[in-house]
Formats: structure tokens, sequence, C-alpha cells
């Protein structure tokens, strides 16, 4: 049997990603229309990075923020969606996502393989500004998207306010802009009864 | 009334951007599941274009190619996509998707409106190394999910391998590489019945 070329390596990982697409995410889109998924939740926060690197609370490399964030996810492929509002969740969920980690970007050439996984530790470790703001954003959009969609997932898995503080305040860390754009959304929730205290 | 900030401006840029996740493309998801929407191609897309950068024909600036390739279908908000293989939808496409651009890049700061506007026509005009790369990976994507998804969407919008050739021959002006990846795939379609000569 042949070993399989880069190119071959490459185009199997490729095609793997295809299967992020059918990851549901716990929020919807800003109309409500349906759940989203994270491949395109993806996107939308590599975007929303490049257009907002202004609010990065320390000067930021945009295109290692981007491909990060283009990457973040990816894991979920094997470990599934965590909600970030399920504590019980959350448990064993870093062990399994490093597993996947590992798995998946396995599927690469080595050097490649090396690139993405210490591209996708320092997102998780969030030790550095280009970590910070790429989390920030990461957290941010779901708000944005809960808020335009009057708070519909907050309601169906009964998340208050005093929780979304707790969870979303890392925004603060990359970026107290959009941190307090987003006290303003969840003041503005609590108003609207889109949210309980 | 007053007038808004940039950052009031990029956030309704970015809940624009949402929309793209309701427009439909005419290829299907690898597994033939359900159609692909334009948010998640996008980003599929762009991080295949990291992945497989060294498939260039020319060195590439790799992060402005991300971009191209993170905004490139924006314009289908407003513009619905617009089959690869129709040549009736053509007609009248470039004014309708210029509009479209002027129009939702609009909404952002005149700056940033200016730099996405740029990269845009510079990505539909295919005169630089990094949109002819960007456009070989756009043409390559679906050709992947076609050939996946045993060319099902060929088949119901008729699609020949002649015509595939004519389309998606540009892949070769960015990279001969994947053009004979492709090359290999329609050929293998063929000898499968996916395709029609």
């Amino acid at each position: 049997m042949q070993t399989p070329t880069d190119l071959q390596k490459q185009l199997t990982f490729i095609r793997e990603l295809d299967k992020l697409k059918q990851v549901m995410r716990q929020n919807y889109l800003l109309d409500a229309s349906r759940s989203e998924n994270s491949a395109e939740h993806s996107w939308h926060a590599a975007l929303a990075a490049f257009i907002l690197q202004d609010c990065a609370n320390q000067p930021v490399d945009i295109c290692k923020v981007g491909k990060m964030l283009l990457i973040h996810d990816v894991v979920e492929i094997q470990a599934g969606d965590t909600y970030i509002y399920d504590p019980l969740a959350e448990e064993g969920q870093h062990e399994r996502e490093l597993t996947a980690a590992e798995d998946l970007f396995g599927l690469l050439p080595q050097k490649q393989k090396c690139e993405l996984m210490d591209l996708w530790l320092e997102f998780e470790e969030r030790q550095t500004a280009d970590a910070r703001f790429a989390k920030a954003i990461d957290r941010f959009m779901p708000m944005l998207a809960n808020y335009e969609s009057q708070g519909l997932s907050w309601q169906e898995n009964g998340v208050t306010s005093q929780r979304i503080h707790e969870i979303c305040s890392l925004i603060e860390a990359g970026s107290t802009v959009l941190w307090e754009c987003a006290e303003g959304m969840i003041a503005s929730a609590l108003e609207r009864g889109y949210l309980d205290a």
C-alpha cells in the first residue's frame, strides 16, 4: 500500500471538516428560524473578528485570530458541542476535545498538525492577547444571537443574567468595549423580559 | 438623531451577515443529507485555503486570501446565489452583485467599506495571484462536494463533464495541482456514472 501524499492527507482533513456543518449549537439564528450550526458560527465569528479588530484591548495578529476562529470548533466533529451554560457537560470536556484535536488535526501532514494543535491550544488557554480576543468574539457572537432572537435559547435553558455574567465576563479580558456592549444587551434583555435575573 | 458610532455600524453589518446562513446553494453536503448554505461554504473554503496554500501556483498572501473567501459570497444576502452552471442566471449578475456590495459593505464605516469593496472586486476580477487562488478554492470546494455526494446536484441540473471543464478550468489559473486533482474527480465521476459526458 502506498503512503498517502500530503495532498491526500489534506483532502481527507478537508472532507472531514464538512461534518462541522451538522453539529448544532444551542443558540438560534438572529431571526430565531432555526438553530445555528458550528461551521456557520465559525465563519461569522472569524469575519466579525476582522471587522471588530480595533475593539481588542491589546494589539493582535488578526490573521492568527481569524485562523483560530476558523478552527476553534473543529474538535466538536468528534467531541460534540458543549453548551457553555451546562456545568455537567463541562466535565471531561477538555480531555474529550484534546483527544478529538489529536485525531482530527492528526489527519494532516505532521507540520500542519502541529501548527493547528498549537493554535487550538493557544485559543483554549487564553494566555495571549490573540487568544483572549478570539475568545471574546466567540462568546460575544451567541450573546448577540440570543439577544436578537429575544432570548429564546436563554429561556429554553433557564439561563439567568447572573449566569451570563459568570460565563461571558471573559469577553472583558479580550475587549472591554465589547463587554460594555454585552452588558448593555444583558440590561436591555432583563428590561424586555428576554431573561430572568 | 445621533449619528451612529463606528461600533454601531459594525454591529449592524455583523447582524446583517447572519442572513448568509439562509442563502442556499445548489450543491449538497458531502453526505448528500441537505443543501449547503453560503455561510458554511465560506467557512469551509477559507479554512481549506489555509490548509492548501502550498498548492497555489504563485506565492500568495494567505491572510488576504482567507479574508477574500470569508466575504466573497456576502453579496448573495441581497443578490441571491447564482448557480455557476446556469447561463441565464449569469445575465446581470455582476451589476446585481455590485449594487449589493455597495449596499452591504456600505453599512460599515467608510474606511472598512472601501477595504471590503476592494477585496471583493479583486476577487471578482482575478487579476492577482491572491484572487486567482481564492477563486480556485471557491470552485474546487463544490467540485469536491458534488463528487462525494455522487454527483447528485450535477444530475439534478443536467451538468455534463464538458460544462464542468468550461466552468472549472479556472481552478488551473490559481492551482495546477488542484486542477489535476479536479480532473481526476471528473474522470472518476464519468466512470462511476455520477456525470454525463
